[in-house]
């Protein structure tokens, strides 16, 4: 082993998850983020956490409504994946411009979406303030599977790719 | 998307990030854990999170010492790997049972691993208490790479794999 900066080292997490999380604001407003950092964190009750820089419009969303939906994407929503990574909740109605279909969700208001793998209805039950970003901490309240399986992994610099 | 039990929908996450962490008890005893529940979680500093259920020894640990030292473990430490995730550290001095090779860290107390693809020593900032798992946050103080390019997954049912 030899020692490199913390960035070098990072860069071989890759194939890292890929989660869209869903939310919607207390105004009405659908959002969605695709997210890295997302880990089971709990196993009675299951629960999801996922990490979100404090600047970012998701975080103000889920601080304010306590819920978001957690989706495993699949290739069939790779390039919306993309460019709702690429662009800001702050400044563009991100569902707009792309062809996401929503699915109402039964336990909580933001939306389940079509064609993912797997959606996650959660419920916020704590978080962590990290310096910046808040670690949220989501308890699986319903859950929702489809047919498909071509799941999207992360490789890196914008890579999303469906492992074999 | 059909709504099924909530066990059904978290089998659809893998393949799973595997991670090795790594403690030193304060008495000078080496435990390793394999973990699946890990992201980073923050980025200036770097930091990752781990789940870690608080039953398990290796949560004690970390509670006392405040540090970890969390590897990505190649497809040398196959064996190895699933070696220690079936058996606890409360019973077994694992180290003695496998053929890890210890390296020793430079700001922590807690061992890198010989053949891993990259180490981090981890000090906890923070931790989250859910129901059964503490989610700790440990921020990256060094980092280590090796050449290795063989990163093994979790495809679940102890199934570790090295991923194209």
């Amino acid at each position: 082993m030899k020692q490199v900066d913390v960035e070098e080292a990072m860069s071989k997490r890759y194939p890292e998850i890929v989660v869209l999380v869903t939310q919607k604001s207390k105004d009405g407003k659908v959002n969605i983020t695709p997210l890295g950092w997302a880990m089971p964190a709990n196993s009675k009750p299951r629960c999801w956490a996922i990490s979100i820089a404090k600047k970012h419009y998701s975080n103000k969303v889920i601080n304010e409504t306590k819920e978001f939906c957690l989706c495993l994407p699949s290739l069939k929503q790779k390039e919306d994946t993309l460019y709702c990574g690429g662009v800001s909740g702050w400044d563009v109605d991100k569902l707009g411009k792309c062809s996401f279909e929503l699915l109402p969700a039964t336990r909580i208001k933001s939306p389940l979406l079509k064609n993912s793998i797997a959606c996650f209805e959660c419920k916020v039950i704590g978080k962590f303030d990290a310096p910046d970003h808040t670690v949220f901490i989501g308890e699986v309240v319903a859950a929702h599977v489809s047919d498909r399986k071509d799941k999207l992994y992360n490789l890196g610099n914008h890579n999303l790719q469906v492992l074999k």
